[in-house]
């Protein structure tokens, strides 16, 4: 007899899933390492920035009270006693219509409260006129203008792009702490699965999961250890299993989940007393989907049909890594979009459907990334995201607005919304 | 006297580059190197998907001629001769009322042209009953149906993503050809700069751009040379422009490029012999964002103002790397957004605003990320966008509608359109 499962709708799921994704600790590394880790600890301003008053422009530091009442028909003089190209600082005290030649970054010499702009300016020997009074503070960039000491400007669990490495740079944060990568393990089961270099021999398909989920994991920086392909075997499969527990920090594998005769992952969890957190999500493709833990460990068993592996990566595997590594906002970003062509199959389960948007005439366009089955492998190397279209639903029109999930965005949301 | 620049608008910037931006050449790798690389060579079907009729269920596969006339009152009875899991194939052809166990992905036996799933079956010793007729080629996944051998199914010049590494294991492409990725050098000019490590001091600053500047290439996959930071001396920094010159594919450096006394990268250039394409944009951040060329290398001459740089990568050393690959996509996606606060400044210049764009009741909303002056660096740590503002405009009122280019998207667009 057929095994009828329950399933569960994907926010459920997702949900069971970020439960049991517990953080894999804390670690330090060099800022050069910094990229794509997760913060640990806030970015706390050490200083002002500016760390001084400076100047946003090439020109001359001067004491406001002395261009007062300066005209077109009363320039006033001023004697520059020195210059402060940035990284200098000056030597004395600027005096009454003394000035500074400065340059842009430099830091204002005491009493100088007002740079004039060269262009501002007629320049003579030894100095230059002005034809308008300024006031203090014109043309200053202010100590703490941008950020004060001790004020916090970016959260622990933010992840780490090429912004937060300027900001962590200018703090002198030569080393941090960032939550510690997990370690992924791969294996692609199936007797039909043959290597990327064999010959196809009939029957027999190649392991495109087994890549591709290496390249997801990649994308993300995660590290990864192959276990290979395994045919339907359940002592070797469940060996293979054990082994990888003791190695790594979470399990994917791909195939043997649904109810089939050589299905054994579901055996496999029993065996080793894995805790299933659902074996049947609402979804398409990919309803077979089931996650099981043990230890502390996610074991993702990820559906054998390539779109449907993708799908389940992006959906669960995904956050769960984020979350291991602290991250604040692991899922995927939400928009809508205009659907542009028919989508005519109901939808007894929320629908993934791989898709590629774009920007066309003033709104978001949503175009199916053509064949739709679970097992489609062409429509997978296309399109820049999901549209969802939510269970209990009949088919679409052109035109519906829907809503997406981006795929391959740098940075998260903090809620599942889908 | 200050040397008067003409800016060119951001879009004929972006074309300058482009058209200067040469293809660093081709080489082959392996598929598991193969994420993030552009395709030199289109992915074509070497055979077709699926490579034979298979089932896409549990199932047993039978002849439809043998169901004909099968009702609740007339269950037709079939006896099984076989099992067929994924990966096998049938051994003996299938006879009258006979059926083989199938399982999902399995080769379908000769003659056999239907699927029934379990679910349809009453199963018997050695058999089972139906109790409807199937027609011809119900419940089969047809040879060929995903993709037909020698069909173009991506072109050259796209980005490899995970979803491309699945095709190509499909394939058997165990190797494949892409985009040799450029190499980059990077130097920072300034005297007033610091080592992140290094305890600050009246005047300077620590150098956040090199870092950043580190992260965005990384975050292409893109290897770099630092040359460190460099005092404003121009000797010392044409020497050091013209070793990279020697040893990288292009150049980017920070700082040293307004018209300051010491801003010499126009005078490394004169000396070089590099054609300047301009070294003026009528953008904000950025104005003074210089690109020269020499020997077919593009110098880049970023701001020194973090905010000014980062753009400024983002906006012309991005693209000019991607198609240096090779790649057919290679700028920012654009959409458009709700602005979620006033911003009340004119816009003489096109103005690129840093900002976090999120998906709130049913509209994609614009928020700045905070303080935006060019030297700003708190700002940059936040957020996923550049808000647009074109040139030639007053301030923008919350509520109005903007334009925004993604950052850290995987996938870009063929067509600069800003």
């Amino acid at each position: 007899m057929v095994e009828m499962r329950k399933p569960i709708p994907v926010d459920e799921a997702v949900r069971a899933v970020m439960e049991h994704a517990s953080s894999t600790g804390i670690e330090t590394v060099k800022l050069d390492e910094a990229y794509g880790r997760v913060l640990a600890e806030p970015i706390i301003a050490k200083h002002d920035v500016p760390p001084f008053d400076r100047s946003p422009y090439d020109g001359f530091a001067i004491r406001s009270v002395d261009s007062a009442g300066a005209s077109g028909n009363n320039r006033v003089p001023f004697s520059v006693i020195g210059e402060i190209g940035a990284g200098q600082v000056a030597q004395k005290p600027i005096g009454e219509k003394e000035a500074y030649r400065i340059m842009t970054g430099a830091q204002l010499p005491e009493d100088a409260d007002t740079v004039v702009m060269f262009e501002q300016t007629t320049e003579l020997d030894g100095g230059f006129t002005i034809r308008k009074p300024f006031e203090a503070g014109e043309n200053v960039s202010f100590k703490g203008e941008d950020a004060k000491e001790g004020e916090l400007l970016i959260e622990a669990g933010s992840l780490i792009h090429p912004g937060t490495v300027a900001l962590l740079a200018t703090f002198g944060y030569a080393q941090l702490t960032v939550g510690k990568r997990p370690v992924a393990g791969i294996l692609s089961t199936g007797t039909e699965l043959l290597d990327v270099a064999d010959e196809l021999v009939p029957g027999k398909i190649r392991n495109s999961n087994g890549p591709m989920i290496e390249a997801q994991l990649k994308r993300m920086g995660i590290e990864c250890r192959s276990y290979g392909m395994a045919a339907d075997e359940l002592d070797t499969c469940t060996a293979i299993v054990e082994q990888a527990l003791s190695e790594v920090d979470f399990i994917i594998t791909t195939g043997g989940v649904s109810v089939g005769d050589y299905d054994y992952l579901p055996a496999i969890y029993e065996r080793l007393g894995a805790t299933v957190l659902f074996n049947k999500v609402a979804m398409r493709p990919g309803s077979v989907t089931t996650v099981a833990v043990l230890n502390g460990k996610l074991l993702f068993g990820l559906s054998g049909n390539p779109s449907a592996c993708f799908t389940g990566f992006e959906l669960f595997v995904r956050p769960a890594i984020l979350k291991m590594m602290g991250c604040n906002a692991p899922y995927m970003p939400k928009m809508s979009a205009v659907l542009w062509e028919d989508f005519t199959k109901p939808n007894p389960f929320t629908r993934f459907i791989r898709a590629t948007w774009e920007f066309r005439d003033g709104k978001v366009i949503a175009l199916p990334a053509g064949f739709n089955k679970s097992n489609a492998v062409s429509s997978i190397a296309r399109g820049n995201c999901l549209i969802v279209l939510p269970s209990g639903t009949r088919g679409y029109e052109k035109g519906a607005v829907v809503d997406l999930l981006l795929i391959g965005s740098e940075t998260g949301v903090q809620e599942w919304t889908v």
